[in-house]
């Protein structure tokens, strides 16, 4: 087959298109169309997975069809770029967006493509999406994780490479590869890039931006455009599947590691249980998602992001990328539970004792930095109104009141392990420079990272599991008592662990 | 839409009835339409959940009718009381059923409805099931927990609030509001009625019933009209659907957890691992349920539950919701695996020392208390005929040959740990008026609760995995050597930690 | 009805064939039909899952139809042996197949009949599957964990039951029942017979071969007729789905547990979030298998053992069931990362200080027993072929890159770990005449079998959780810094734990 340039082919296909197409040409732009004639045989797969999803069968204005009811719309522009308008949304659509911000941008054939795809791009079409995703803390994980210095120095302990050095245990800083596999993975790497190189491939040599901290989809990715977010974590390329989105396991990614188990305690909740069993059944692909028709059981999604209506198209609960919309309180203690914070970026956060934590070493909020009680109630009022669509009123009363019981009694099972924990560095057998790298640390961390966390989630999803033994209750009291058995061995053998870097 | 008192719409449902009703027209009593008309909008999910249910397909007479064959019945009565025969079963016939005996019925609109439905509820149709359901220990999960002074112990020692007083480690009784999201999430909590509160409702103020230990669906809740037990453990409202009940994601939610990870041993087997690929093909809603035609493989329900038949409708094994009806021993270990008890109230049990266990510490059976060698023979057959369906004479009789080896050689290293224990407890080194509170005693714990109990459940179904490295016997082997360094250690140390309470 | 003596039948059916047989008639040969009509009902079960098989539906020369593409082809044979050409594959084409060579053979009716179906008969339709899963280390996964005394040693280790003799610790033995449900539940059973056994059946009285180590079907069984290896730990008997083949959770029966999490690390990367929503939409049965239009993720098949054609049925990479062709390194550590062996029996392996082990106790590989740089290349190059077909160059040469970076650090996580444990050996702190058997010497080979093997299969998969805190780098790192702190007290303190058998 000829190929003609690009220029002439784009001509063919006005041509096309003004003379009366035949049914579906046009639709690709020939931007995408370029692509495709390569790629098809270069990576087969993701030209195939594209094909068959939403974005390859709809053009950006049959999106917009006035006959589609507001509710149904997938889309959140209201009038389509003339320049995309009469397109499907291809390969060329999203990595020739805002070619002039992108530093990965680079001449591939006759086109300027990037390689990385930002939520800058989706705001084409996902602007309302795009705007409430930069409200969240999420869409800052990798910057809120890299300059707090108390977070990060939890990320170096962790990663780094323990050798011994003439007797001495030390810990060797962690590489860029391991970071970004590791804590960078779900938070978001930095994306940079480092030149380009030249590539033999099937159309001969071709020059590639070299990208350090790619391939990633974190929460908090830092983009080439300078852009924070990955609308990939959730929506998966190619094929951008609604229901993949709405699917709990989607969430499981970066919320099942005992730190944040919200995915297996959901899983051993009812709603779970019957998610697991008869979800096959649940319509997850709808718009408007319908309470009771389309699902019986709420997913992550549902309770945290979707708009859900009932069978009379009433809308029960908005729509909100902004993920902490519905969230009063941050059950992730750090080392507490505490209201939500006010600004995505946490890291202006300093407490009275001048870290860079959202509450005091006693539990007390930084509340300067924090959402306040009328916000408090407004945001456990929309979680309520999702709760309200099938539970009645006594209730759901009762499931927040064992909720708030548990945020107070797990924050004062985290006092208490905490004091305990300055007793230990108050009698020099642990050494408070950096918090989290001596063994007996990590036992006061697992009392609240993983324990005090698990108790609440499973409160939160009523998933007694997570109450008791598993990472619950039952190991969160034993946490407490070897670090008090710890404390008082060490004190009477007066031996003193020598300091980890 | 002008409503009309009841009586009048009742009135007017009959005329129809009598006169010649348009299909359907009538099925559904004026009762429950009057909850529908109201509830449609303020808990829209869960009316359409039900108008999916075959609860709202079929009348009860229906469900009867004899030209289905016994195989195919879904009730267990023989005769369809009058007052309900001709309606499917709404919300009324379940909410407003034996009003007298509920002490959270109230006054709503003009029906006298109660908000937990209870076994003696649905007794009402299931009588067999409900009879045999209260033959279970699990029937009884609540009391035999709450009255048992030892296993009560263990709660209180997990829920409890550790707080540091003058410098002494201080544990303060759990709340209910804890005990009910925790151990009493599975076992059950008690509902009882505190109060009544009056509500601002779409319909005007209404009072409402202000209900302790709801919301709850543990196996033995203590419920409002007297009688123990939760059948929306596993049939979930308003669904009832039989699928749900059947698959092991229901199970899942209380046998999950390190001490009772049933599912998740199951999960890793050969049997777990044909269901999870393809339970999708099997038609998990059938009456009669053929072996080799609906399913290929047993989930929980198949081997402690189930009526099996084969294609040419030979019973292969009885329907029972006695579920220890297939169970010659108890694999739960307290600390020891035993036969299983006689009676369904196990706080009654006390062994020769006095102990609310049903063994010795030693390991020795508390008979008297437990079934015989010929219950034993026979549960064992009862199960045996469901494995027989598709396995070998041969292969079966290996398979419980291994578990009672393993049976044999776990209650074996229970027994070592706990002579460890009571060595450590004689040494002053711990205290054993509470033998749940200390953490070397949790280490104990471990070695029974969790691994023991893990192996033989891998056994029981036939899971290397729970045999050997998740939980099983590298780990019940490590805690017994670290039991015995422990002791060891302090021996030399003369170090003695401090009490807790 | 009146069952004929099997010769007659067999007259009859070859009468039916040649005079010109209705469709389907005669398609199972009569001696498979002799199996079926009594198990039917002794064995419903199995039965109908055939029947329900490919194996029931085609006949071998109907597989081998030459209308039907290569690509297309299930079965490596090129002619169809004339005795089973014109038959579906019964019970008798398997259970009578070398007959001579399995000592468990029986007189069965008139046949003889063997138990244990092995690769050896498979490997009549299917020579060229059998003949590389024979080049596989999972083929000898039997003899290489019995005939290496280090490796065996931790199975002892493990299995045995410990007691207190005259207030010594001891560990028994364990016994072969205890082995054939733990170690060997994956690794694969010896299976032999121990002699015959007498059986009431519903057909009179029967004789039955007993046979010890069954049931079984770990990967490296050893049969009755010689042969190592068991296709049913993947292609589960009856139906031999090759949907189940294909699916994640067929491995995770064996690659579950801490020490080999593969199935629990794919669960939680992207390809594993995809295929646990989409799969359902996935067509697992198809053979071609192609990218893009049969599925959109990878399953473990896909990476590791499948033949993947793209769209135009270009082949992206050639089938093997040689596990191991395509993974240029072994990730599971013994106690480092190394690459793969060279020959599947391992146990002839011996490091320059005489171990049994594939590197030293230093980490240098024990390269005469492994294979070279060139081989390394070529096995990466196909899995990099597989990755190719959905993502760039640039992106798969990062993720290797990342790969190879983890392979180094944790490498060097274990050294350290190591270096900690020749100081505690060297210290007659513990003793290194078995390494396996000491609650410190589980916690050094925490560091490696757990959690160096995790953040190996982390990175290799994607998965940041396994890269972290589920058993990841927090825990690496906190399990070198407990064993630096154990070694620091007990040189203090002096104290000296007992020696564990």
């Amino acid at each position: 087959m000829v190929r003609l340039p690009r220029s002439s082919r784009l001509l063919l296909a006005l041509a096309l298109v003004s003379g009366g197409s035949p049914a579906g040409a046009g639709r690709i732009s020939s931007a995408t169309q370029d692509c495709i004639d390569c790629h098809r045989s270069v990576t087969p797969g993701i030209v195939a997975d594209w094909e068959a999803s939403r974005h390859a069968k709809l053009t950006v204005a049959e999106a917009l069809d006035p006959a589609r009811k507001p509710l149904e719309r997938r889309i959140s522009i209201t009038a389509a770029p003339a320049e995309i308008a009469r397109y499907v949304v291809g390969c060329a659509e999203c990595h020739t967006a805002n070619a002039a911000k992108h530093k990965d941008t680079f001449l591939h054939g006759d086109q300027h493509v990037h390689v990385v795809v930002t939520p800058q791009d989706c705001a084409t079409c996902h602007p309302v999406e795009t705007e409430q995703y930069g409200k969240n803390i999420m869409s800052r994980a990798h910057t809120n994780l890299k300059n707090n210095p108390l977070f990060h120095s939890m990320l170096t302990s962790a990663n780094g490479t323990d050798v011994l050095e003439a007797g001495k245990l030390v810990s060797k800083p962690g590489n860029a590869l391991t970071e970004d596999e590791s804590c960078y993975g779900c938070h978001g790497s930095k994306i940079e890039v480092e030149g380009f190189r030249d590539r033999e491939t099937s159309s001969g040599k071709m020059s590639f931006p070299v990208l350090k901290g790619w391939p990633n989809q974190g929460v908090g990715r830092v983009n080439p455009d300078g852009s924070e977010g990955s609308c990939t974590a959730c929506h998966a390329r190619h094929a951008f599947s609604l229901e993949l989105a709405r699917s709990p396991e989607t969430c499981s990614q970066c919320h099942s590691a005992p730190d944040a188990p919200a995915y297996r305690v959901y899983r051993t909740s009812k709603h779970g249980n019957i998610f697991d069993v008869l979800g096959k059944t649940f319509n997850m692909d709808a718009v408007p998602w319908t309470v009771g028709k389309d699902f019986t059981a709420p997913t992550c999604a549902t309770c945290h992001i979707s708009q859900i209506v009932s069978k009379s198209s009433k809308v029960l609960v908005e729509r909100t990328h902004q993920m902490n919309d519905r969230l009063p309180w941050r059950l992730f203690g750090l080392p507490y539970a505490h209201p939500h914070p006010l600004d995505p970026d946490t890291s202006i956060i300093r407490n009275k004792a001048g870290l860079t934590l959202p509450t005091e070493l006693s539990g007390e909020p930084a509340s300067k930095y924090l959402i306040d009680e009328k916000e408090i109630a407004a945001r456990k009022q929309r979680m309520m109104s999702v709760c309200l669509s099938c539970h009645s009123s006594g209730l759901v009363e009762t499931h927040f009141a064992r909720l708030e019981n548990t945020i107070r009694t797990t924050n004062a099972l985290t006092r208490t392990a905490t004091q305990l924990m300055e007793k230990i560095w108050g009698a020099g057998l642990a050494d408070r420079s950096n918090l989290f790298d001596e063994a007996i640390e990590r036992r006061w961390v697992d009392s609240w990272l993983m324990y005090a966390n698990s108790i609440r989630l499973g409160s939160a999803m009523m998933s007694a599991e997570y109450g008791v033994f598993t990472n619950g209750r039952w190991e969160a009291t034993r946490a407490i008592r070897e670090l008090s058995d710890w404390l008082e061995d060490h004190l009477k053998s007066g031996a003193k662990p020598a300091k980890k870097n």
